[in-house]
């Protein structure tokens, strides 16, 4: 498998490990703002989709795809972002984030101002882990 | 085709037209910062990309894919930022962006903190527009 030397992404698993396989691994990003915020990381280092040949890029699109239905069905946002930067880390990985109306950054994406600094989640997204894990592992491993 | 009341993607063709077919259009954003940026507007009104059936959102993931490659073979750019958000305007569309390590908000994503307030994007990136349109044209045509 292709690593890169220095590359944080291949020499850490990059969080909390929800699913892996042989192409990529589904990971809990721990923000506290955002319960439900899922990363997707390719395993091997690749720095842009199109880097990808095109059918292993529409692939990892439909694991992209099946996971939103997961966050949807678990954590009922009302938006969801998707988005793959790689600015600081160029190790292919996509942001699956639940919105909320009121959360901390709405409507700016999450690395953009501060919209309402007192922001606290629901006491129910916090309590859903388990399920999110639990049906990401059902639907990922079909 | 489903429209909705006070949708601005709905109403308007959201910028300066490129190409556009049944399903979708392309779009120039005339950013100053970031000559390049593309924006890929389904005509439809859908919210997110699970709202699609799968077939159709890997569609909609293929021209993802073509406009990133025009865009790299094009700008040359040292990274790509791909990113659908549509807290403000909740009708579906995805966000192209050439990135460089000199630009306004490099490393962060463009709707954060501006790191380079005199960058200026470099004059050749300026002059390459048309050469965008044909080669994008081309390619989405096929």
């Amino acid at each position: 498998m292709l690593q890169i030397h220095e590359c944080s992404l291949c020499s850490d698993s990059g969080g909390e490990l929800i699913y892996k396989n042989e192409e990529y691994r589904v990971i809990w990003v721990n923000d506290p703002d955002y319960p439900g915020f899922i990363r997707i990381i390719l395993n091997q280092h690749f720095q842009e989709m199109t880097d990808l040949p095109l059918a292993k890029a529409v692939q990892l699109f439909k694991v992209i795809f099946k996971v939103e239905l997961v966050i949807r069905e678990v954590y009922h946002p009302d938006k969801i972002n998707l988005a793959s930067l790689g600015n600081l880390v160029p190790h292919l990985h996509w942001h699956i984030i639940p919105r909320y109306f009121k959360d901390k950054h709405f409507p700016n994406p999450i690395w953009g101002e501060v919209t309402n600094s007192s922001y606290i989640p629901e006491p129910w997204l916090l309590l859903t882990k388990g399920q999110l894990f639990d049906k990401l592992n059902q639907i990922l491993a079909k």
